[in-house]
C-alpha cells in the first residue's frame, strides 16, 4: 500500500464545491473517477478541507492510498490528461503511511480577490468580486488586525455549520491594492470555519464602505452573533492558496 | 447626430470574433442589439478593427453615431446593465464628427499570453496557452528584433486573407518572463494582417523550442511564404490591449 500527497489546481466555476455528494458534480468526485479509470482501483480521496460552490483552489493538497506500482510522474501526466480542462494536479509525492491531509495541515492561506473599479470587468470575471465606489483600505487594515491571533470567529462562521469549536488562530493576513483596482486580500489561519474568509471579505468591504465602523469589530466579534458582521462575499473571487504541513 | 468613442474590454470564449456575419454570436452585433434596445435607434457600431473568434480585448475601440442626447455616463451604466457578463464598455466619450475608430488608429498593442510550466493551468486556462518544455527567452527575442521596423509581413499572414499591402511597422515589443512560468509577449504595430500576432507568437514559440534557428527569421520573412514561419498560436492567449489614436 502507498499513500501519495498530491497538490491540485482548480477552477470551482462548474462544480458543487470540493466534497462529494451522492451524483452532484464535485471536485473531489471527479477526482476520483478519473483516479479510478486510470489505477483500476477503488479511491477515495482525502482532501485538506471542503471548498464551497464556486470557490477555486491553486494550491488545495490532497491524499490518497493506492497498491499499484506506478510512477508518480507517470501518473501525474496519465490523471492530467483524464481529468477536466477546470482540475490540474500540480505535484505527486510518495507520503509516509501515516499522512492525512486534513488532520496534518498546520495552517491554510486563503486569497480574495476584488476588483474595486466603477466598471465590472469582463475578462477573468470569474475569478473577481466587482465592488465599484470607493473603499477606506486603511480601515480595512484595522480590521484584519483585530482578527489576528486566537478567537472565537462565530461571528464569521455560516449558519448550517455544525462544528461547536470555533476557535481558530489567524496567523497573518495582507492587502494588497493595485492602481489596476485589484485588490488582495490574502489570510491564514489555523483552520477556517464555513464561509469564514468570505464572511470575513464581505465585512472588510462594509467596514471600507463605511457602512459598519471598524472599531466595532471587537464587539462584533465577542457577540459571536453572524447578523452582526457583513455579508457573505461571492465565492468566485477566493481561492485556496496553500495548505501548510 | 453625435459620434460617441467608447473604449469596451470583453473575453472573446463564447463568440465568433469581433466582426457581425448574419446571425452569428460577434462582439459587433451583441454590442448593437444592446445599444439599439436602449437607445431604441438602429445603431452601427465601428469597431478599430476585427478580433478572431476567441480572442479577448482589454480596451478594444469603437464609435457609434447616435441622435438620442443622452448622457454618456448614463449610457455607460444602462448598456452594462445589459451587455451579458462577457462584454463591458470601460469609457465612452463624445467624439468630433469626422473620428473614425479604424480609419483613425495610428496603432494598435496586442498582448500574448504563455504558461511555460510543465503542468497545464486550470484557472485562467480561457486566457493563456500553455507550453511546456524549455524555451530560450534570448531566441525568441532575436527575432522580435528582427520583426522591428517596417516590414512586408506575408511570411505572418494568414490564408484567406484579401489584403494586398502587408506592409506594416512593428513599432515596439517586449518579452516579460516571470517566476511562475508565465510569459507575456507585447508588441505594437502600426497594424496587423490576419493571425498576424498568432503566426509570430506560434514562431516565436518554435525558435524557443530550437525548432526554428532565429537566424533564419529574415530569410523566412523575404521569402513572404507563410508555410515558412511556425504554426498559429492559439486564439485564447490573445488580447487587443490597446489602441492608439
Amino acid at each position: 500500500m502507498r499513500n501519495l500527497k498530491i497538490t491540485l489546481e482548480y477552477d470551482g466555476s462548474g462544480y458543487e464545491g470540493w466534497q462529494s455528494q451522492g451524483e452532484k458534480k464535485t471536485i473531489q468526485r471527479t477526482l476520483e473517477q478519473c483516479l479510478e479509470l486510470i489505477t483500476q482501483e477503488k479511491i477515495r480521496v482525502i482532501g485538506s478541507g471542503r471548498t464551497d460552490a464556486g470557490v477555486h483552489a491553486l494550491n488545495q493538497s490532497a491524499n490518497f492510498l493506492i497498491t499499484k506500482p506506478i510512477g508518480e510522474q507517470k501518473l501525474l501526466r496519465a490523471i492530467n490528461s483524464v481529468l477536466p480542462p477546470d482540475i490540474a494536479i500540480k505535484t505527486i509525492e510518495e507520503a509516509s503511511l501515516s499522512f492525512h491531509a486534513r488532520f496534518d495541515a498546520k495552517s491554510k492561506v486563503y486569497l480574495y480577490r476584488i476588483m474595486n473599479w466603477p466598471v465590472r470587468p469582463a475578462v477573468g470575471r470569474q475569478y473577481i468580486w466587482h465592488v465599484p465606489g470607493r473603499l477606506d483600505l486603511a480601515a480595512m487594515e484595522k480590521v484584519l488586525g483585530c482578527l489576528e491571533g486566537t478567537h472565537d470567529f462565530s461571528a464569521f462562521c455560516g449558519s448550517g455549520s455544525l462544528v461547536k469549536d470555533r476557535i481558530r488562530t489567524v496567523i497573518g493576513w495582507a492587502i494588497d491594492a493595485r492602481p489596476s483596482g485589484l485588490i488582495e486580500v490574502t489570510i491564514e489561519a489555523s483552520g477556517f470555519l464555513r464561509h469564514m474568509v468570505r464572511n470575513i471579505v464581505g465585512t472588510l468591504v462594509e467596514v471600507g464602505r463605511a457602512k459598519i465602523d471598524a472599531d466595532q469589530i471587537p464587539a462584533i466579534m465577542a457577540g459571536k452573533d453572524r447578523r452582526q458582521a457583513g455579508r457573505t462575499a461571492p465565492p468566485g473571487g477566493l481561492f485556496l492558496q496553500e495548505v501548510r504541513y
